[in-house]
This record gives C-alpha cells, sequence and structure tokens, in this order.
C-alpha cells in the first residue's frame, strides 16, 4: 500500500538529486549504492524523514529497492507497482519488472555488474535500513559470485542519502514524536499480561538454549509492552528497541512520548530496564558480552548483527532463529484479542456498507464524485465506527486506476465516470482491532459479460480458499494452491500474494502466516489472515475481493474416518459485506462454492440487517439487494 | 514402497538380535544407536547385506529409521506404514507413528532422552548410512539444546549393525554383483551425451564458484555416464562413486560389472579416470585438496563429509548446494527421454489394461484368485510389453491390506473375496522409460454408496491437479493444495505426498520436484511427476488413483490478458489407464472436471481402442464398457 500523499517530485528535481547522490559516491569511492525502503526499525510505513529512496527517486510504493550505479540506477518493482513506478520515477531510472521473465532481480543484477566490471564492485548501504537476512542473501549471492567479498559497508552512522539531503536542503524532515502520545492497551483487549509473554518466552529462550532476545521491530514490541502509540503512520507503535534476558528486560525508548498510564504499567513490570531511545546500542552490547544471543535475521537489522559480531569473536555466541518467537507467539491470538479483532471488523464492515451504500446512490442520482470523494467518505464512516486511525492509506482506484495493485492517492480532480471499475481496499484500527477489507463495484452502468465473467472468477478463487477446512500442519503456501487453482483454470492469475497475516491493533502486514508460495508456517487457531486474490487487466481494470479470517478448529466438521487423526482447521470470516450482486455470474459457481456463499450472506444477514443498526432507507434498500443474491436462488 | 519379499523373521530372534545388539553397544559405551533405512549411496531399494534396519527389527518398509537405546527401541513409521510396523516389529519396539498427533520424531526423541538423561547421550550411528542433511539436522537440534555437541560417532568403518550380524550369524550377504551387467543406453534414448552433461556441469560449476564436485548417488552416476545397471532391485543402476573437476572427471567402479560397449563408451569420454570402486576416498581428498568443494548435504553421505571436514581445516572450501546440479539437470527430461518415458507408460498402460480386464473376467466368472497370482499376472503382461525388469515391488492389497499404503508381500495364500477392494501399484523399466501406475477396483460386487463416494472423491483431488494448468514458478507445494482441495471440502486426506519425480529410465522417485507441502522447486517443461491422491480407512479399505504426467508448456491454453506475463505449463498424462466405471459417481463431478475426464478418455480411446492393437474380445469388451463411461454422458 502506498505510502505518501504529497505532491510528486517533478522529473527534473529528481535528477538533479541522483545526480548530487552521484557525487557522494564517488566521494566514497563507491560504484554502488543500495537505497532500501526500510528504516531502523524495518517499518513498511515509513516516517517522512526516513523515506530515503522516495526522496531520491520519486517511488512512493510500500516495497521496492533502489539501486544506484555511477552510470545507470534500478528502481525494483513486483506486480503490485509495475505501473506506478514508471508513472513516477524520472527517464534515467529504469524499473526492473519483478515476476516478469528476464527480469534480474537486486543481487543479480548486482552479480551481472560484478561480472562486467574490471574491478571488483564497491556497494554502500546503510545497515540500519536492512534486516540482517537481506545483507546476508546478497553477501551469499555476490561472495560465491566472485570468490571474494565484494561489499565495501559504508562507514557512517546514517545513510549517505541522508548526507546528500543534508546538503542540498540544509535539514532533514524531523522525526515524528509526540508528546504522552503511547497509551497502555487494556488486559480485557489484549488478553495476556507483558508478565506472562515474558514467561512464555524465557521458556522459549530456555527450551532453545540462548539467554538474551534482541528485539528491533516496533510492532514486537508493542505487542510484549501491551503499549500502542503514534509514531508511525497506519501502524499503532512507538519508537523503541528492547532486549531480553533471563531476568531483565530492557526498553529504550523516548521517555517524553509515554503517558503516565504507559509509564505507570511499565513500573509494574519486574526486571524492567527503562532506558533512552539512544542507549540500545550500549545496552545490545553489555548484556550480549559471553552470552548466547537469539538471532532472528528476518527481524534484526544488519546494524544489529554488527556489534553482536564483533561480541561473537570474544565468545558470544549467535544463535539462529527461522522466526523471531515474538513474531510467532504475536501471531496466535488470544480469545481477547480475537473478540477484539471480531468487533473491529464488523465495525468496519459496517462502515464500508454504508460507504458502497452511498456509491451505489450517488451513481443511481448521476451526481459526479471523485476518488478521493469516496475516501472521504469511507474514513468518516469508520470514524463513526470508532476507527482511531485508518490501518493503510486507503486505495481507492476506478476506471483503468482500479489495475494499479497498490494505486497511491485517491484522485480529488477527476469525476469517476459512469461504468467505470472502483476497486476500494481500506481498513481501520479499533479497540484492540484492525482490519482490511477490498471489495471491487461497478460506477453504475451495466456490467459487461466479461467483467462479470472476470469478478465471479475472482470471487470463486476466494471462496475456494475460504470455504476449504484443512488439517494441523497446513502452510500458506499449499492454500494458496487451494485460492488459485479455480482462476488458473480460466487462464487468470495475479502477480501478489493470496493472503497476509493481521496484526491485533497492530500492523497490518505480519508474519509469520500467510498464503502464498513462500509461507512454509503452518496455521494454527488463532491466526488470521487475508484472502484476497485479484485479477489486474492495465487499461481495463481491476478486481480484488479481500476479507479477512481467523483460523478456528473446524468443529462440527464430518471427518472421515480414514482421514489421518489430526485436529482440522478452518477459516472463519472476520468481514460482513456483500460481494457485488450485478457482478456475479451465479452459473459459474460450483456448488460447495454456492453453499459457502449461501452461508456467508446468512452471517451478514444475521450481524447487518438488524433492527438495532441505524441504516438510512437507501442503505437498507442497497442491503436488502445485494443479499437477495442468495435468496432468489 | 516395500522391499523385502523373504518370509518374516519370528519375533523371538528379533530380540534375540536386539539383546544382542545391545550388548555391542554397551561395549562400545554408547546409550543410543541410529540405524537408519538407507545405503551408503543413499538407496531406497537396499542390497541383503545393507537391509540393516530390517534384519534387526523385522521391519521391511522403504522408509522408517530405527533407533535402539538400551532398555527401549523406537521405529519411527510415516503414514504409509503405520499398519505394517505394527504387524512386524517385536513387542519390545515401539511404533511412533509419524504424523499423529503427540508422536515425537527421531529427533524429539533423542532431545527428550536427553533431557531426561543425567549424563549426555553417546549416540552411535554408521556415517555412511546418513546423508550430510540428516546428520546436520540432529546435531543442530540436539546440539541447540544440549549446549554442547552430545553425539560420540561410532569409530568403526561399518555399522556396529554389521559387526553384531557377523557375530550372530557368521557372514554377511553378499553385495550382488553381476559381471558385464552395465550397458550403454544409447544417444536415442537419453539425448545427451556425457561430454555434453559434463559441459553443462562445468559451467554451472564455474558460475557458481566450485571446482569439484562429489557425486555418491546411483541414478546420479548412471544418468551422467548413460549407463544402466543391475546391482539394485528396480533401479537399473550400479555401484560407483564420481568426482567431477574442470578438467577430469574420476569414476569409481567395479570394473568386471562394466560390459565391453560400456567399457567402451567410457573410454570415449575426454579426461575420464577410470578407477576401482573402493579407490573413491583417495580421490576424494586428493582431488578436494586446496579446492573449492560443492557440497549438496541431501545427495551426500555424512561419510564424505569427514574427509572434507579435514580439508577444510587446511583451505578447501566446501561450497553448500541446496540442489545437486545432477539431481536438477537429470529431472528436465530431453526431448529423447519424453519420448521413451511416454512409449515406456503407453506400453504399460496396455500391461495394466490387460490385467484389469484378466481381473474382472475372474470375478466375473467367479473363479478364485489372490493378490499374488493378480500380482505375477501383471508382471507377465509388463514382460510381453517389453519391460526389462519392475520400478518397485509390486503392490497387491485387497481388502482391508488395500489400506496399507504400501502393503508389502502379496498374499499367494487366500482368495481375493468377491467385492473386496484391490489396490494394484506398480511400474515397470522398458527401453529409456520408467512408470508408476495405481488404479484400485472392487473384485466383483455392487459398489456402495459410500465406496462410490470415496473413490470419486479421490478421482476428484486426482483431477482438480492434473487438469489445472500453472504459471511458471509455481511450486509442488502449492499444487498440493490444488489437489487436496476437493478431498478436504469432503472431510477426506491422505498421509502421503500427492506426487513424487520419476527418473527417465532410472529410479521411481527423484528429486528435486514432487508435489506435497515440502516441494519448493518450481516445476519446469520436461519434468516428471505422478499425481497420486488417496484415501485410506483401516479396516474398510484404501483407494489411491496414480497417472504419471510430463510438465508441458500450455500450448493454446487461452491466457487472460490481464495475468502476469510469464509462460504457462500443464499437465499432460503418461499413463492411458480408465479409471473403474463402476466406481464413478457422475454426479459428483463439477464441470471441468468432466471435461477433463472426456478429453482423458478420448486419449486412451485413441491410442488403446485401435485396430492395430491385439485385444482379446473380453478384453476389448471390457475396455468398451469402461470407455462408456463419457460417451453415455
Amino acid at each position: 500500500m502506498p505510502t505518501s500523499s504529497a505532491s510528486p517530485t517533478p522529473s527534473s528535481v529528481l535528477s538533479q538529486r541522483l545526480a548530487a547522490f552521484r557525487q557522494h559516491m564517488a566521494q566514497a569511492q563507491l560504484t554502488h549504492y543500495w537505497v532500501s525502503c526500510s528504516d531502523a526499525h524495518l517499518n513498511e510505513y515509513l516516517a517522512p524523514p526516513h523515506k530515503r529512496r522516495d526522496w531520491l527517486c520519486g517511488f512512493t510504493g510500500s516495497a521496492g529497492d533502489l539501486l544506484v550505479g555511477l552510470h545507470q540506477a534500478w528502481l525494483f518493482a513486483d506486480s503490485r507497482y509495475h505501473e506506478q513506478a514508471e508513472h513516477e520515477v524520472p527517464p534515467e531510472v529504469t524499473v526492473v519488472k519483478l515476476g516478469l521473465p528476464d527480469q534480474l532481480c537486486l543481487r543479480q543484477t548486482l552479480v551481472q555488474q560484478a561480472q562486467a566490471a574490471a574491478t571488483p564492485l564497491r556497494l554502500g548501504y546503510a545497515s540500519q535500513t536492512l534486516s540482517a537476512q537481506s545483507v546476508a542473501a546478497l553477501r551469499k549471492a555476490l561472495g560465491t559470485h566472485l570468490g571474494t567479498l565484494p561489499l565495501e559497508e559504508h562507514p557512517q552512522a546514517h545513510s549517505l542519502v541522508d548526507t546528500c539531503r543534508l546538503q542540498l536542503e540544509g535539514g532533514l524532515p524531523p522525526i515524528p514524536l509526540l508528546a504522552h502520545s503511547v497509551v497502555p492497551l487494556p488486559l480485557s483487549l489484549c488478553g495476556h499480561s507483558t508478565a506472562e509473554k515474558l514467561a512464555t518466552l524465557r521458556q522459549h529462550m530456555a527450551k532453545h538454549g540462548y539467554s538474551v532476545l534482541p528485539l528491533v521491530k516496533l510492532d514486537e514490541i508493542a505487542w510484549l509492552f501491551n503499549l500502542r502509540g503514534q509514531d508511525i503512520d497506519y501502524n499503532p507503535v512507538f519508537w523503541a528497541y528492547a532486549l531480553l534476558t533471563p531476568q531483565q528486560v530492557v526498553l529504550c525508548c523516548h521517555a517524553q512520548a509515554l503517558s503516565p498510564a504507559a509509564q505507570q504499567s511499565l513500573n509494574e513490570i519486574e526486571g524492567l530496564q527503562q532506558q533512552p531511545y539512544e542507549a540500545f546500542w550500549e545496552a545490545l552490547t553489555q548484556h550480549g558480552r559471553g552470552q548466547t544471543v537469539g538471532v532472528a535475521e528476518k527481524s534484526l537489522t544488519e546494524a544489529v548483527l554488527h556489534p553482536l559480531r564483533r561480541l561473537a569473536e570474544q565468545g558470544t555466541v549467535l544463535h539462529p532463529l527461522a522466526t523471531s518467537p515474538v513474531e510467532a507467539l504475536k501471531a496466535v491470538k488470544t480469545p481477547q484479542e480475537l473478540t477484539a479483532m471480531r468487533c473491529a471488523n464488523q465495525h468496519a464492515s459496517q462502515g464500508l456498507i454504508k460507504t458502497l451504500a452511498w456509491l451505489a446512490h450517488q451513481a443511481q442520482q448521476g451526481t459526479a464524485t471523485t476518488e478521493a470523494a469516496l475516501a472521504a467518505t469511507l474514513e468518516a464512516n469508520y470514524r463513526t465506527q470508532g476507527a482511531s486511525m485508518l490501518s493503510f492509506n486507503t486505495i481507492a482506484g476506478s476506471g483503468p486506476a482500479s489495475s494499479v495493485v497498490h494505486y497511491g492517492t485517491p484522485n480529488a480532480q477527476h469525476p469517476i465516470p459512469q461504468g467505470a471499475w472502483v476497486l476500494l481496499d481500506s481498513g481501520m484500527q479499533r479497540e484492540g482491532g484492525t482490519t482490511d477489507t477490498t471489495r471491487t463495484v461497478l460506477f453504475g452502468g451495466t456490467p459487461t459479460p466479461k467483467q462479470r465473467w472476470a469478478y465471479t472468477h475472482v470471487l470463486k478463487a476466494h471462496i475456494a480458499c475460504a470455504c476449504t477446512p484443512f488439517p494441523a500442519g497446513t502452510t500458506g503456501a499449499v492454500l494458496d494452491g487451494a485460492a488459485r487453482a479455480p482462476l488458473w483454470r480460466a487462464g487468470m492469475d495475479y502477480g501478489h500474494g493470496t493472503g497476509h497475516g493481521v496484526g491485533a491493533y497492530l500492523n497490518v502486514h505480519e508474519g509469520p502466516i500467510g498464503i502464498s508460495k513462500g509461507y512454509t508456517t503452518p496455521f494454527e487457531a488463532g491466526h488470521i489472515t487475508s484472502i484476497e486474490p485479484g485479477y489486474y487487466e492495465p487499461g481495463w481494470g481491476g478486481i480484488r475481493l479481500e476479507n479477512l479470517y481467523e483460523v478456528a478448529p473446524a468443529n462440527g466438521l464430518a471427518i472421515a474416518e480414514g482421514s489421518p487423526k489430526t485436529p482440522w482447521l478452518r477459516f472463519e470470516s472476520l468481514t460482513w459485506v456483500p460481494f457485488e450482486r450485478a457482478l456475479i455470474e451465479l452459473e459459474l459457481l460450483d456448488a460447495h462454492e454456492m453453499a459457502w456463499l449461501q452461508a456467508y450472506y446468512h452471517g451478514i444477514a444475521e450481524r447487518m440487517r438488524t433492527p438495532q443498526l441505524p441504516w438510512s432507507l437507501s442503505e437498507a434498500a442497497w442491503l436488502d439487494w445485494q443479499l437477495g443474491l442468495c435468496s432468489t436462488h
């Protein structure tokens, strides 16, 4: 999802920045520089001073690294951003369209550059903006290829992009920091106290034989301390580092950001060492010395590995962890978190139903509206439903823009044409819960057969995944096949994953589970994932249908006598919003798909079509018409 | 698949062997001993002297390691062997049923033992019978848990089981070795000369920066040298080790096993150093010294790693390879290999059709027959179709035995009862091709609704996988979900993988591709895999439906405009045998499943119902009745 709502930087300004940056590279005797799109906490949504890639090349997507050579530059965009990247970067930056044939990824590009160069590459990067895993993968790819290690790390504490920006602009944007903005999350919403979480983590540490666990990801730290903040857009987290030992827990944060209640809750934690944000590095060295340190390379920055490697020369042991134990624990929601997630998603569903009914009414009345007006209406409806913030920047793409998978700023100028596709992907944060839903509709008009055919196939993929119970041990890679098979049979596919894990009043994207070929962690009861297949045809439009689901025991499911004796699980929807009746071709649905749809619409009716909910007449009419899909068939 | 056809060893004899073995363990001061079910070449089918686990505990399954403690012993059986293992091992051996809840695998059992013991475990094993990967995984599990490494490797050149057996029985069975049995495979069947394969491999080595590649897997060596032998049951391979360098290729084998033609073909290979089988270890040390050695831990024994680690102390670099490059190249069949595979599978299909027609006739006539008679009839039919050997021991299980996934010796005593399930899983080797097919039928009688329901659901799973085209990059884990989804929706599942790679006139099981949650290698055109979903209900019976498929470009498939621009692939059947008409409930098939079945039956009719094929009247009638399934609908 896009992160910027600023007006685009002119191409000429970007070219000047790149030229200035190359002078800095030359001074540092670097042949290449790797500008990542993350920060010292591996955040997805960045604070303004950390949007280094955006500043240097203009691209505002949530993912996609930049590689700058002395004469060439490459932006590596995944399929969500192929179109957007071409619009945003200046012409001298090559957009590498990952996933298409013959497109080399960053690593392969560097290998190719190394092969072409007479002398070894001198590659710079800021180690605090990259995961240890990504640097290790690059080292491996380059190291083995070239025989010797060609990486030259940039020695400065901050990125060379910052040096350049400071010189050009005389300063960097300030880091956001709101006094008393960090508040405790009550036990009624999170379920487990910090003391309980610490005990579980320390058991894990003892069992696996390590004694120190550093944490840099803000959602892991917010989860552990049952605190929430406002330092990052969309993610209710706060700037902090943490470190666990068998007796102590170190929290390095900005004291002025803590509310009195947050400070009070921290004071109650046994063994807590509260220190300034900047003191983390000293604490890491002090506590890591001579100990066995758990290192989850995916969840730590390369900058954290530097001091640990120095310690390792003096007896510290680095114990590799495939997954951060905090990430794994956090993903299994407590009963209280599940209740909060159900509640928040039900409220978000109400807000989205109101918005879709409003949009249909606008179209029906012939009232001009824009993407921006739609996004604003939705946000207002979410606020009415208790949203404290959005969980990401609303994607409201109309017409051809609907095919831009993670379309940026909703357009405020052009009215949405009659009969145009509207793709609306949005979410909110509310009282312990996080939501994420996508619906695609037409703005009036009569659907064409192709529109109905494509929409129904995306719906089939959604249902194929959502309706399928599965035995414990099943991974997201396997379920990806269940989702895509109906689309593949029609020659259709989408370039993004089928689903991602979602935090409880935390980040809308979290690990370690999700649905796509890379996910090898088995699903467990209490996990939460999106299911969001799509289809995107540039120029024609895009369709995505997304609900959130909790993974629950498949109670009551008739398990055949001969099936292996493992517990079975199934997806239970957290989202209760009808799909677009006018776009569904019932003839294309198989019996099991129809049965799922009927049960789902029954669930919507039960929750949404009640006298308690204050629908307007036109909202009620819209809802009734939509729900009529199943009852009339 | 089972490997033994000897009569079972009495329980009392097994108990004596275990007692004697424990005395040897005590003498060697070992607390535990890991008896694997493999040999120095990581073979699946073992020569008699290498069936150490079978000799010690009586279990004859193709997979399942034995762990012997001083007072306990555990056999780790996967779901294919849960039933069989219980029948075969003596009562003092605990059968661990992997895949069921609360069952600890070998690693977990050792961790548990380590936790319970006051002193560190002293674990023995024969390093030449274990893959380097399995030992590394065990070291990691125990090492991190206990903090220090508790493994004590058994120092002897051969297994402690051999020592014990020698003492008890005065000798070991001889290693099979047939003079002049190794013959060249003509270029018309294999497509690429050894010189071409060496050039490709050397390119791979240069590109990835290593200069020495040791090989111990017999199918990799047979493939590289375009030779085939008879030293192992079912796998047309011969005893050998090999080693590649940029200029030389070392083949260590028994010269007396080579036919003059094989020797002639070896003489033509540039840079070949032909050495005695035993000379490999010396060659490994000599060629590895000071070089970078490619190490695919899955494809090498731990015994090979020992000398390499010693060399590494003096400057040799071990370069880890995720997959053996020979395994990866071998899996992508040449056009000539594909032609040979199609031809061999067509012949095997003819043999199986004749056999199924014969079986139906026996049932119809009320003629008593046995599993052994069925297996013998099938083998005779395969021989008539040109089989040089079977590709594995035929599984012919009837009645409740059909639910034993990899049932052992077909029973020669009891007639198959009328109306009983018969599961027939078989394959043959023929002129450059390898086959593997399973059909399940009833021996007369009228199917019950449950039988038809279960059979049709397994068929739905087969078709769901077989009929689904997919974009390049798709892995076997993802396709596993496409196959299982229709079964899961009915509460059904099976405990084995959905498919495995198959060699071309080589091993019926080969990597690196296959269909189950562990397969992360993307499919490519030229790969060959089985699709074989099943359903097994102990006491009631089992169903498995297996065809082989080649992966081919999906030419002519209408790809939607908006699908990512990657090549698409699809499965094309190599097997042409009808499914059992009496067991198919057409009402349960979706439109796309019916369309696939019709096209498949059209393909069978085209190939099998031709005047050229000399069917008897009853065979022709059986075939026509089966093929009538689609035409009458």
